[in-house]
């Protein structure tokens, strides 16, 4: 497989900045007292569609040539609405697939952004519903299995360090790795000695099996209330860059559900159970350095 | 000329919301206390590209269909801009004929999105320039003159009304009357009891003087340094609303621009001469009022 340099990332965000917002970054001092360290929030809570997703669905299809018609996907979270609303900025017609096992917030949040909304018995049949769809000449924007989605998803990072984060250790949760594939393309590039670090849910752990036996593994229906980790496996594209990172932190639901309720009291903003993964994760790195830190989080949504 | 209703801006601002900003409702304890009114601020300058113009640019692109490969546009203005960001959005090239009168700060804001800018020597070749190329096929978004950009710059006064508005009356500048004319129909429509009033630069007073007239008449290059509002003539499709409208305000140079000044300051947030217009003209109403008032402000735009 290609692997993506930081020229793909800055492209990506000179084709998308003029539609995404860009996202603050906060911190809050009272979490800073408690830690003992410095953590800065990437904030895509506050992005389009209240999630980081809209970044690659966006510059996937503006980096298709010529335009298609209509636009397909499959998802159980936020890529359905990443999808949904790229699609409506462009004047473009989308038919998502979405199992049922989906969120209502979720399905009615694609459906207001004008997409056409297909709910399916399971995850495979949402896949085989896009991949039938796109046959027929729909253009696929997958989750997280494509370049232009994980240049897009990068930009993230890219922001953050513009915004003048300079963290020593950077925590992003991890489904497809879409997210944490751009963010680590960034960040060795620009910050080649701050830490990535991906969080996942103990119990959807396939990313942290699949690189400590060097093969990807698969976790079908995972239970774990982190519906952006549920992601039964990874693919080839993003494990390259898996596999470079400083480690995996797998969480049990508590934690993080702990610190998605503690979150969004703290910043006054709704944070995801998938966003606050990452922050369980930073919080359990901090506990083990002896010097503070500066911290990043990537609070990738806040579709609760 | 036809008639546009309710129902174009509604579907106007179904087809952009996901790509524009919904700017805030803004107000300032002194000022209502200097005046004794309640002033509510539609911060247009705070929308992308800091300017209403934003909205029409893209509403008429995303209703033409198929979509083309490339769009045109002249102005001296922020309509510049406007296309230029809207093109931008939906991947499709622009070429935007600004003359050397226009302000460096405007036209390289255009480059920075991307756009091709062919500089002219004077107006009137900057929209036989645009007309040309849309001869061979560009799309050519007019200022002002076309259905789609005025239901597109009413959503910014739907908008207002949305989010909790309930003004006796409203003031906004008068350039072709495009902002004008869409504010006009929705207030007609959900406030009827809502004056609205239109400022204009005193030099550059063609459309007070039109409806004056009866028939539309003609300034060519006044020397207002309110950039917006120097458009030589309106047009028969924004003349039907524009006379329709409860005055015009004719402002002094010095007037709007000590405006400007003050309110930049008061907001925090920059607010362009031609947007002071407005709030010179709500000033002259409010001292004749003898009972409080609510009035909206449309401070429709910040690029100075």
């Amino acid at each position: 497989v290609k692997s993506l340099g930081l020229s793909d990332i800055l492209d990506a965000q000179k084709r998308i900045e003029v539609s995404i917002i860009r996202t603050p970054l906060l911190s809050s001092d009272r979490l800073n007292a408690e830690l003992g360290h410095e953590v800065l929030f990437k904030m895509e809570g506050l992005q389009r569609i209240h999630a980081f997703k809209a970044r690659g669905a966006l510059n996937a299809l503006l980096r298709r040539s010529p335009k298609p018609s209509r636009v397909t996907a499959y998802s159980s979270g936020n890529h359905a609405q990443g999808v949904a609303w790229a699609a409506k900025s462009l004047g473009v017609g989308a038919t998502i697939f979405i199992p049922k096992e989906a969120s209502v917030v979720k399905i009615e949040a694609t459906r207001a952004l004008g997409a056409e909304v297909v709910v399916t018995e399971n995850r495979a049949e949402a896949e085989a519903g896009a991949k039938a769809l796109a046959e027929k000449g729909a253009f696929l924007i997958p989750p997280f299995d494509h370049d232009d989605v994980i240049a897009g998803q990068g930009t993230a990072m890219l922001e953050a360090i513009q915004q003048g984060a300079k963290p020593d250790a950077i925590f992003a949760p991890c489904g497809g790795g879409g997210l944490l594939s751009g963010t680590y393309i960034v960040a060795s590039a620009l910050l080649p000695n701050a830490k990535v670090f991906a969080a996942e849910p103990l119990l959807a752990n396939d990313a942290a099996e699949s690189v400590r036996r060097g093969e990807i593994v698969r976790i079908d229906a995972s239970k774990t209330a982190a519906d952006g980790a549920r992601t039964p496996s990874i693919c080839p594209r993003t494990f390259q860059y898996l596999k470079r990172l400083d480690g995996f932190f797998e969480i049990p639901e508590e934690e993080f559900l702990g610190w998605a309720t503690k979150l969004s009291k703290i910043l006054e903003t709704a944070v995801e159970p998938t966003s606050a993964l990452a922050m369980a994760a930073a919080k359990r790195w901090a506990a083990g350095q002896k010097t503070p830190k500066n911290i990043l989080v990537i609070l990738s949504g806040g579709n609760v």
